[in-house]
């Protein structure tokens, strides 16, 4: 992992943006947050990294009336690795837009995209990030 | 898992109050998601379950300020059984406080409550929730 800056006391790593890509790229499951009218949703969702942008798939009303409504998403993956202790967290944020051209729908069905719950799931939506952030720090041992 | 409704064309599965609260209790990590001024805040916290509050510890700023400043938050928790190829989700919103009081910060500290990030936590944050939900479902063939 790239750093760009380490906090020697706490050995929390702020990670460069292109780190975050990576690392998220590497994730299928993340959470998508979003807020409406002072509430918050979060769901888990199988995701792809496709051009810098994170695609997922919905059938449920809940979700997409969600990203429709309320178009400012944070989607966030986390990973840990046994092998060296350290642990990550990225989260980016951006505005999430139902696919309903079919140019882009054929694009999005091209994507290796699992579905977590097994069902097929109707709509896709894109989210264009305008903020990644992530970090990497040591995990406790267990 | 004791199940109140189930979908027959999704295979989803409601999930009653104490299933819910059971499962949330079998995890170890949760995101917590905080809406501060039209952001949204997403980070992974280790999280104990103690009479029904979720309890999580921070050291940081941002988490803090967040807990403090805007109070609602949604936690969240899911899982995966490999074995019947199924998987969970739970959400729980409420009310964050940050525990000051010596005997609220003492039996916090009795809790098993790791840290994830290695490092020493001096704050402890109790979320009251006042919604619990979750669902199970069928995931997809790895």
């Amino acid at each position: 992992m790239t750093a760009v800056t380490t906090d020697p006391r706490t050995g929390m790593t702020i990670l460069d943006e292109d780190t975050c890509w990576s690392l998220l790229s590497s994730a299928r499951l993340a959470r998508v947050a979003i807020a409406i009218a002072g509430d918050i949703e979060v769901f888990p969702v199988n995701i792809v990294v496709d051009d810098r942008t994170v695609v997922f798939r919905t059938g449920e009303g809940t979700k997409l009336a969600a990203a429709v409504i309320a178009p400012r998403v944070a989607v966030e993956a986390d990973g840990a690795d046994p092998a060296t202790g350290r642990a990550w967290s990225v989260v980016v944020k951006g505005r999430a837009e139902r696919l309903d051209r079919f140019a882009d729908i054929y694009r999005a069905e091209d994507l290796t995209l699992p579905d977590w719950t097994g069902h097929p799931k109707q709509w896709f939506v894109r989210v264009y990030g305008d903020q990644i952030a992530g970090r990497s720090f040591e995990t406790a041992p267990t």
